[in-house]
């Protein structure tokens, strides 16, 4: 089962301010003044490359904005791996329309299609580990929800949504608290118990404190091993033996993917799903048709 | 002199967006948990490769948003060229303030020097012919504004900004329209004087034609050559002859760049440089300083 | 063929806001009072005055916002030159929803309706010149897409709509720079080759100053003579020599507009199109119905 | 002692929507071509005919919305009535923000002070007599705070601010309520005792009609005769005998104002001060200074 | 008749807001995992205890912005005194529909019965008295215009809605403006004739002083005598003798309604019906159905 | 420590909605009829009962939106238990910016204060036991932020915030899952590693079948005992033995929260601190001053 498309309250307002970027206050010149309001067509959303759908139900959404006389027909689903040249969608309305939302709907399906087509690549090299793969937040502003999405349907999934939904003590926070000790005290009686606890280390030293200090009570969920090579990870988890949900972060490539999961982490972590990835080649090739009776 | 950047009244609202999407209703957990509201520091921000610095002033005025008290200093300026480990700007002022506001910050940072960075590469790799380098409107939503600004900044010019501001006549407009006369016909008339009007075309047949219509009278500003060959360019470049301006447009990668800049054409507009670059590398790290009196 | 009407999410948030303003937060206490909220019944929009209509489908957007059940049908077309007294529009539905919308339709299609006809009777004026007529970014705040729309159902063209989209250099910006060679300088490599550049000139040194730079190469294609007399504008027009667009603004009223378009100028500038014309008279009359079945 | 401006909250959003009209999202072309960053300089802002001022405090804030470092001092204050060629306020600050904010501050101020300036000539012209003069709900949409806060400034009162603060019975209402106890026994105790009841009358049949509800115990507090002339209101107002707040609207030009007024009415309610009036001529004026240290 | 329902323009915003608190960019993370999309089901509203019904046009709004194709069948009115178990409501569609709205909803409808039975109880308590029931300006921030609905629903009326529509004149308006006198004068000339008046009065010689200045022709409606025992207010409702209409606020709780209202005051006002009132006890009970077709 | 108060990013727009349902479009009337724009003067915002404060810093930000020329003092801080009479902070500046925003201050500050103030009664009475409190998503709409606030000011934590930071399976989504089971399996692999899970459970049975899942490999964190009763309660936390946390729910006054926390549980979930306590009684009482010099 493909994750639910978030709910367009998530993303309405992104799509107007997206529309009004490219209406101005003019308007679409140049179909106004080429096309008669009274022209009908077709038109075919394209995949130009092979990858991995998402967005599809948001570019619908898009064109309901635009004209909700606008027929939109899925032809495949969000998750769906494509071959160069496949046929994403139909639309069927007026052909001002159509030609209004063309750019803003690629625009958006593109780039969600990038992120599910790469996290699908990591996905894949990955089988048959124990690994997950997740996102970070290094997202595009204004786009994490949606971004988010494109990772689940790549088959990934999410690490936290914001700094609102779970601690994670990185190296500026041990810093300030002066030392982790220091900062798990502070979280003690202070962090819901719906709230998970995560930290970042960057050496064994460190995690050997953090193994201390959960063995003294000190409430830990996951652990975040940063920047370590295959060998060091692999330590690492035998030494963190099931106590913590262990996460790999830092300069997983693709091509690092499987060496990194086959070390025996639970996660491996990578911003560059959100914030690296190119856009999937699609386009909108438009049929026209009769006039509108 | 390096371009102005937008004024903040065009990305105040997507700041704001952006810095809630991370915030949400419970705000920092980490930072509120572990670092004392009394906790003051400074942080640097820190280019982690070479690149092209874009976004700074945007940057200053995210954490004006923030805390209106974190001293932000700029070191270097938008537009210049740095070396991998440079010091971009410092940050100054309350911890949980620089800790609410550094991802944010780098996300859109990372992004706009990355822009900028891929456009300078092939800024650079045209020099010394007549051509100038463009990007399109295939940016990402939201952030048009911003991603344009750092084309600007990369040494790049910029193409419409939306459907408001230029006519530009492609495939489509044409089937609708029943032929590139009839399209030429409805823009007689309808387009006010400063709008300037561009044609596409994928053949030499529809150039012959396209010239056909200018010399009977039609206006028409700039052709865009799309998909053609440096061979074919060159030889539509000399067809035209200074009649109309020149953009190539299609498949233009930073290696095939010059040979295409090299054509003669006057325009090479590229799509990739706001929708396919990688996010420049930054990073913010922070230095504990005392307490706040 | 009429000028396409603004898309709804160009003035969509003004319909809300001025909603808005009307209802409060209590609402219409009037017709909540005196009218049953099972009553129905008809209304016609009419025009108490001649005019020319513009505005009509804004005005159905408004009632479709007010209440979707509301059926609006429209007698008339935008661009119709009408008769005092002639029906523009028929509504039918709830009467507390045709109550609530009207003063604020009214108001709208009052003040288009007004630059509709304005705009039209100059362009009647000057028919048979070379020339056209267009507003400028004299406009109502939050009202500026509807109203330079106005101006085209008149018969008009548009001038900027905003300092976005055309370079228009006049004297603050020739003082400032020091001089106008200098700012031509300035705007070339700065300025996209889709932007037009525009230069106002208020004597004929100026003008020759002009002339002398586009001769030695700088980009001009507007020349703006400001405030010129019809004699002087008749000798500037030979002195350019078709060699760039010409306009004239300033005190050019309704009845100088002919004497002014004979000099044989491009373009009339006129910015009392939209701050300094009366609303078109116009009303809505209801006519009670059965009540909802 | 002049009426106080509005607070910001009822129109800073109108500042920021004006502002993003002008400035799109590739801002001020002209400026940033040809005026450098550090230019500063100063600026008057003038009337270019007489009339009475309204809206100053708005431009201070529209100026300090667009950067706050400008220095904007008001040589007069609202409600003064001013010569042509009167300096009504200088700024002071970075060039490149004046000529930004100049446009759209003119859009107001000329709009607000030909309100000022209409509404005080007809206060003028009946001085001496009992009447008072008030605006109507007829408005732009989008500025009625700012433009009923004009007709305050130019000495006259406020009708309704929306259909939320008083109960106003026209024709329509009574249509759809079956007369005119009907509506008036619909108000009866579905109104609370803070929301006053205005009845509009056509007719003297109507008139009496409502005289004797109000002796049967309707509560009615303000009568309006619509539509009546001099020698009827003179008839009706003796009819009333004081037992009503008196209007007199329709048809009410600057020339029939005094002859209405000697009628005796209370209030003479003008909708053609807020849809109908032209802009005051104001203009700024730039004087370039040195360089910002 | 009961009271309209608010316009939703007056409260959509609102909606969307409690919508996408509840969201986050998330979404329902266990509604989507544990049931299917394509999952149907009915819904009933229920109240779990007995109370007066109001906001049921609120949730059916609220279900149309989450999901237009779930059915809302309304099964009780606005106003209706319900028992405890009675079906309010029931909806239709959606699985996750349903559940995405539920706590919303809830959360509107149980505050909104909560303000509605309060009032209901005191206008019960009072009834064969004079007195009539009205709220103030202590309502949550940005639901007034509910709240005090909720109130009408209830049988009360409505004070000020805000500062703009009446004039209330308490203690320290009197002690800036230097006295009750100089209050009043201040008024005179500065407040429309559709603008009522009223003041507050907190002893005896207060009140002697405010009646001498309405002798001498001040202009006042309204007087509210606060924190007055009952024997206090019946000697002063005598002592004012239907000149003023008299309101009795401050410490009037349900207990003590009957024994204010039988004094003879027209009016009580409570605060605490929109600030200090239990929510009623709303649930929503799922029954599942068969999947979509 | 007091907890953070929110991000004024958090509640900035709630307090402008706010102060824009008072002002209206005509503003203050009262104050500006009666108080001269140069008048200034002091304030106290004072406890008129006893209670916990919470929203302190919210009423600073609100006074810096209405004016940022007011001085804000805060006597006592968030968390602090006052007697009634305490002043909690003063105000100091112009008369008329103290007036607009006295009401809006004091609504959002006695509703904060009045669920700090029932949240820490109910820690009290529960301190010595293992059991924390928090609260639930039945906020008031648009409110969340700040009201969960409040609750950890009273000393109580935060449930969820919303639909998105935890799994939580209630009835409604056992029934359309088909079983525990089936919505158990549902949650596995589709929710991340940072997203904790909680079951409901009504009865006895329901717990051993939950156990049962547990026990084998089925992930949950947390069990809500639903309108269990002490001795239900204290049985089954006996039977979880320490593999949940447990959560008691449904029906727990302050009577009988400390019978409910012996019992064992770890968390005691309270709806109706957050929809059914009344707001602490606050005030603010104005000392006139000298006029601004």
């Amino acid at each position: 089962m493909s994750p639910a498309a978030p709910h367009p309250l998530v993303y309405d307002d992104l799509l107007r301010t997206a529309l009004r970027e490219d209406l101005g206050l003019a308007g679409d010149l140049t179909a106004e003044a080429t096309v008669g309001a009274d022209r009908t067509g077709s038109a075919v959303v394209r995949a130009r490359e092979p990858g991995v759908v998402a967005g599809l139900e948001v570019v619908a959404r898009l064109f309901a904005i635009v004209d909700p006389a606008v027929e939109v027909r899925l032809l495949v689903a969000d998750g769906d791996a494509v071959a160069a040249g496949t046929d994403l969608a139909t639309l069927r309305g007026a052909a001002r329309s159509i030609l209004l939302g063309e750019r803003t709907a690629l625009n958006l399906l593109g780039r969600l299609c990038g992120i599910a087509t790469a996290t699908r690549s990591v996905v894949d090299a990955i089988a048959g580990t124990r690994a997950t793969v997740t996102c970070t937040r290094k997202t595009t502003p204004g786009l994490r929800g949606l971004e988010k999405y494109a990772v689940r349907v790549g088959g990934g999934a999410n690490h936290r949504f914001g700094l609102d939904d779970a601690v994670l003590v990185k190296d500026n926070h041990i810093a300030f608290a002066g030392g982790l000790r220091a900062a798990l005290e502070g979280i003690a009686g202070r962090v819901g118990h719906l709230v998970p606890v995560e930290v970042e280390v960057d050496t064994e030293a460190q995690l050997d404190e953090l193994l201390l200090l959960v063995e003294h009570g000190h409430r830990v969920d996951v652990v975040m091993l940063d920047n370590f090579s295959p060998e060091r990870l692999q330590a690492a988890v035998r030494r963190i033996g099931g106590r913590l949900v262990v996460e790999a972060s830092g300069g997983i490539t693709l091509e690092r993917a499987r060496e990194v999961a086959e070390t025996g982490v639970d996660v491996l972590s990578l911003g560059w799903l959100t914030h690296s990835v190119p856009a999937l080649d699609v386009g909108l090739d438009v049929v026209p048709a009769n006039r509108v009776a």
